[in-house]
């Protein structure tokens, strides 16, 4: 799989904007972004299992119920969640002006806010935003930057299969823990599928990648992906589609986790040979949450116990006297016990801007990857001033 | 219920020993301990959850089958994990020769370790130290002292019911997560009970308290609790004792999480009004254990956003209209949205070295109150650098 240049609007008919509307008063950073699909689109989403969630994401799911949807109006800065009735209904105005502008049905139009937790949007700001939209759309990458809130760069993929073409944008920094990361992610494809086979396909994906990627053990209110095919490039085989859906959701998870908030690098743990992938993904899990080795990662220390305890209390029946560790290609761990290395080596190895922490527990044949990174003191800085 | 002074020696019948003999070279701190009752105990312990067992843990459970003790031999700097088969017939040898020395049944001497992950004990240096140790037990604290690893105060607390006395020593600052925290924990009495009901009730009270505390989400290989009564002051009624030893680990427990590594206060959540206690447990202990709220109150930021986040992935089910939270006394959210409040005030309080978060539910009558502190840069500064 190889990726091409640019984002969602390097799918056919899908065009996007993003812009400054002025939401985030402060940085003066660009706040607000569309997309639309010339064509209206078979559609599906996956949302938080935060029981507490944002008052978009509702609205959302609501206007997704029929498996159609032609444009996703998204903001950054406010989330709009714990805002009660009120919260419900701005995120309804927010659709409602959109599609007004767009000539197309409210009903087709999602909603996505991203930002502070508590705070109601300022809809005079938003309604001023949203006039002119319409000129405004393009084939460029400004939604991918509209939508960051404490990420540090854009994140956008598109690939091409055949004649198709999968382009997606997301976003996530902080508050990412599976189920899911607090990320937003908007994929479009012209390949033509049903909302039903969108929606399976989308699920499988995320279970790979946003699913596997935690930078703080925080699921946060707001998350959601969303996949909107248009069909104008026709039909494509689908497990053809499915590996390109993969790719692109693992792509755009290892970007969030690499840029996570202070991290310095990108962190992968692959356990293989578990009794079942399910182990393997509760390991893996366990692994790339814990503070004690993202702290250990962050010192470029080969603190191996750190990962045997994660394993050991991960909540997999495993058998420690049987656990090999390696660092990229250099083996830790033999037998649950400290392996012959070059400390001085695997340290220098580890000051790389990416590190791959291989579990082998020779039990079974359960594979999982999972995507984190190091805990920094900027982590610390970043989210004890993010309020105030 | 009203602390004496002293720990576990402050109990009749036991003293104990602390003292440096080369295990923690660098730091030339104490680093080792005995405890001994001069008459046989009735005993119990309770032990990490997690797969990965030091072993230690594994020969203590072995002596502790007998539901008798008289004496505990400790180290810190190396917590003997990881270690295989030399790491338990090390741990071995660490009882047998303290028994000899003591003049006791070797099955009579429980073991624990803390430190460094998968290193070996330096056996020559603790057979060393092991010598003479029958003429250096006294009535002192130095025990507590020398079972301290990154900890920087030493924890001990006693109490008296009538003519009965509870002493007790703990460690534990990092890598300490519910069931259990790295911790380690030493709890005298000159109570009689048998072994069945003092297991029993020192389950009880780990519950409520090692249990409900967290400092980083890590669970320890190595944690342990001990309860050895000595009979020495007679009989006394259950509920009593409970509720005294309920208050020695809860007052330990508040200990170890203030002192977290780099922690600058305690948090303390109650959840009260919960469907019942399982999900008031499972709310209060998700708020303490988010690394979110954590760098909010380092920060003295009152983003009780992130509070309603960790409440919604908690796993209980909720009504997040219904939810009301307080700082200390003064109440931040109201229904599920933010209340008025001074913020200035809120800030000004939250400065304080101590925060109580008191999240009323409103759905039944489920009570628990989890203990733990902020996370901030000294906290990735000690973990980055602690191996090397």
């Amino acid at each position: 799989m190889k990726a091409i240049n640019g984002g969602i609007t390097a799918v056919k008919g899908f065009t996007a904007l993003g812009k400054f509307i002025g939401i985030k008063k402060k940085s003066k950073k660009k706040d607000f972004a569309v997309i639309y699909s010339s064509k209206v689109c078979n559609a599906a989403g996956v949302f938080t299992k935060n029981e507490v969630k944002g008052a978009p994401l509702i609205v959302t799911k609501k206007h997704l119920a029929g498996g159609k949807a032609q444009a996703v109006v998204i903001n950054s800065g406010v989330a709009n969640v714990c805002t009660g009735k009120k919260g419900i209904s701005d995120a309804e105005k927010m659709a409602e002006l959109t599609a007004k502008e767009l000539g197309i049905k409210k009903n087709n139009v999602l909603v996505a806010s991203t930002g502070l937790i508590g705070a109601y949007l300022p809809m005079a700001v938003i309604k001023n935003g949203i006039k002119g939209i319409r000129k405004e759309l393009g084939k460029n990458s400004n939604a991918a930057e509209a939508i960051l809130t404490t990420d540090s760069v854009k994140k956008e993929i598109a690939v091409k299969v055949g004649k198709i073409t999968i382009g997606a944008i997301a976003k996530g920094a902080g508050m990412i823990h599976p189920n899911m990361a607090t990320m937003l992610c908007f994929i479009g494809t012209d390949a033509e599928f049903q909302a039903k086979d969108l929606k399976q396909m989308l699920k499988n994906s995320v279970d790979k990648s946003f699913n596997m990627t935690s930078v703080d053990y925080d699921t946060s209110t707001s998350d959601m992906a969303i996949l909107m095919a248009n069909g104008m490039a026709g039909k494509i085989n689908k497990k053809q589609f499915q590996n390109a859906l993969d790719f692109v959701c693992i792509e755009l998870a290892k970007k969030i986790a690499i840029d996570g908030e202070g991290a310095t690098k990108l962190v992968e743990v692959v356990v293989k040979n578990a009794k079942n992938e399910k182990n393997a993904k509760i390991i893996a899990k366990s692994i790339i949450s814990s503070n004690l080795v993202k702290t250990a990662m962050f010192g470029n220390d080969p603190n191996w116990g750190r990962i045997m305890a994660a394993i050991g209390y991960s909540g997999a029946k495993i058998n420690p006297g049987k656990i090999d560790i390696y660092f990229n290609d250099k083996q830790i761990v033999s037998n649950g016990t400290e392996a012959k290395f070059d400390k001085k080596k695997v340290v220098e190895d580890m000051k790389k801007d990416k590190l791959l922490i291989l579990v082998n527990l020779k039990e079974g044949k359960g594979m999982a990857a999972a995507y984190g990174c190091d805990l920094t003191y900027e982590y610390v800085k970043i989210n004890a001033a993010y309020h105030t």
